[in-house]
């Protein structure tokens, strides 16, 4: 029972073929990640139902996607090193391959031919064409101790055809900048003990990294890069209490809503809203538990949040104006991810420990289909 | 030399085939409305090439469109009341019906299961079932003198299963509600003279109509609808020196960056800079004539602006940090419409009396591509 499905949504009428490709709009197309097969299912979101299921992709604890400019095919990244890009038309692996030892994390250029995937072992960015998967480029990141290089995270694409991602063991920001055919790459030392995880704000000019070494978080303003990395929230993180944490939250997990960012404090069983202008905290929100996910409906007036272990049973939705818990669901155990719908309607759950994925009205709170996930 | 081209991007590889249905995704296909010949173009906006011409489609002068949730359907809402549903992967006319007699604007529900028009004539907004087109819900307007009912325009969709929209001659904003199967229709009378166009805040929280029968703006919170109608920027319209306006420029042309919203002025050569939260002015830009389109590349760093006759050649870039304009082409004759590609590295420019489509990189400022356009 130690699945992890996570559910990614596409942009993108509904004709159902099981051994041949479909002809159909790519937008209402989601594909599921088993992550105790190995495999994923392609579903059709509109009709609640799978179309495809494609195993053989290897190890997908941790595993993330990304979607091609078409929205035809799916990139994911697998804790293995797997790179796969499947068809999520014809249900099909197009290509895999194993490009470095233990990975996580991956994303596509703004104009939607270049794939980077972000290795622990060996440190650094490889960046492959998305339309073959051929290398393109290998950034190797820096050595620590003569042989091992530094490992790689919170990678993230960004306006400008740049890659941006921190380096964990010699705590640095890196900006890969491919644009016009050309390598720059631009280096930020300094900027805290071990960036554990990064975020791009949702218009793509601040990129921010966690901090596991110390407290704080690390910014850069990718307009202006020249200014280099700034300090924020100085008392973010693990504080001098040293609470247990029993995971470390994640950062793309951040919730813009208007001008207040909400984000899990870190231990405690708190939600913080802070004022994304000055990253001052405006508030804090008690909640069931340690927030794993803290997630903004589209329209930004609902906060969802999922938990850490004990309480990962649990999903609770934050009204952003009043700051009121205005509802608590008990879903099962190992609610491990949350995924909106483009529109914010739906809010799809995956619940591991049910085998489901269970969709929930935004709107009525009310669940309205469920998915069987094996 | 009369066409208007409109752009319209869905957030959607590539392979062609001419007389049978396409197996590809659909998130880089385009529809281009030409409008002097009453047909569209579907192009593919990757490889920048045609794929399909699909004739018959009425008047689409002022035309607009909007796309299925599978992006498999575009939705074409001609000025002759023409509701036509093409398929652009088959590129074939799958239904057209005639629902009104003089109409402007469409719109989809946040289910994708319902398309509004609004009519002039008769006035009022009809629902139809996106599936076939049937008529759900027939909702007239007020009538203005005994037989003739007000014609409505600014017609949105918004989060929570609504539609909002403006009844020009009696001054009201009206709110359906289509959540659940029930109607629920509340109206807000008095809200100003003459509501020409509305629009509504990218996040989905705001409808603000503008006004041609006095200065300012109606402003209705969509999360407070109780609150009713306020209104904003009193001195904002023709004023009282009734400069000449060659076009009342589109609402739907303004711009959010941040908490700066960029609008046209009315009948000056002058962009406005409005705090969007205060909703007062902050600078003013200096421009090449009336702007009509005033819009923000997606990640927010950059405001392009078209302009009204006769200096309706002209395109101007600019940057929202200085308010400086860092670019001004000089593209032709009949500068109609722009739209950016989902990511923002491209725009896409109707130049009508050249009858081509011209695609502009956004980030060197150089054309790219150009599209004949019949």
């Amino acid at each position: 029972m130690n699945r992890f499905f996570l559910i990614v949504f596409l942009l993108i009428t509904s004709t159902f073929a099981s051994a041949e490709c479909l002809v159909r709009g790519t937008g209402d197309l989601a594909v599921i990640i088993e992550r105790a097969t190995g495999s994923v299912q392609v579903v059709d979101t509109t009709q609640k139902k799978s179309l495809f299921h494609i195993a053989g992709l290897g190890d997908l604890s941790h595993a993330s996607v990304v979607y091609s400019r078409d929205a035809r095919y799916a990139y994911i990244f697998g804790r293995d090193g797997g790179l796969s890009k499947i068809d999520i038309l014809c249900g099909t692996l197009v290509k895999r391959i194993v490009q470095g030892g233990n990975s996580i994390g991956g994303a596509i250029s703004q104009d939607g031919k270049l794939i980077a995937v972000s290795n622990y072992e060996p440190g650094g960015v490889k960046v492959f064409s998305a339309y073959d998967l051929s290398l393109v480029v290998d950034v190797q990141s820096t050595v620590v101790d003569g042989s091992k290089r530094s490992k790689t995270v919170g990678l993230v694409d960004a306006p400008g055809h740049r890659f941006v991602f921190s380096l964990y063991d010699t705590g640095e920001i890196w900006v890969l900048d491919l644009s016009n055919g050309q390598l720059d790459l631009q280096k930020y030392p300094n900027i805290g003990k071990q960036p554990y995880d990064g975020l791009i704000t949702p218009e793509g000019r601040y990129y921010i990294a966690g901090l596991f070494g110390e407290d704080g978080l690390a910014k850069l303003d990718l307009w202006h890069t020249e200014k280099g990395v700034a300090r924020i929230m100085d008392h973010y993180g693990k504080g001098e209490q040293k609470l247990p944490v029993f995971k470390m939250p994640h950062l793309e997990g951040w919730a813009m809503a208007g001008n207040t960012a909400f984000l899990p404090a870190v231990g405690h069983h708190e939600v913080l809203a802070v004022d994304s202008l000055s990253w001052q905290e405006k508030a804090r929100v008690k909640v069931h538990g340690q927030p794993v996910f803290v997630m903004a409906r589209p329209d930004g007036r609902q906060i969802w949040v999922n938990f850490a272990f004990p309480n990962n049973d649990t999903v609770q939705v934050i009204d952003t104006e009043t700051l009121q818990i205005v509802k608590t669901f008990t879903l099962g155990k190992g609610v491990l991810h949350m995924e909106f719908s483009p529109r914010g309607e739906e809010v799809w759950i995956s619940v591991r420990d049910k085998d489901q994925v269970v969709v929930i009205d935004t709107d009525t709170l009310v669940q309205t289909a469920e998915l069987p996930v094996t």
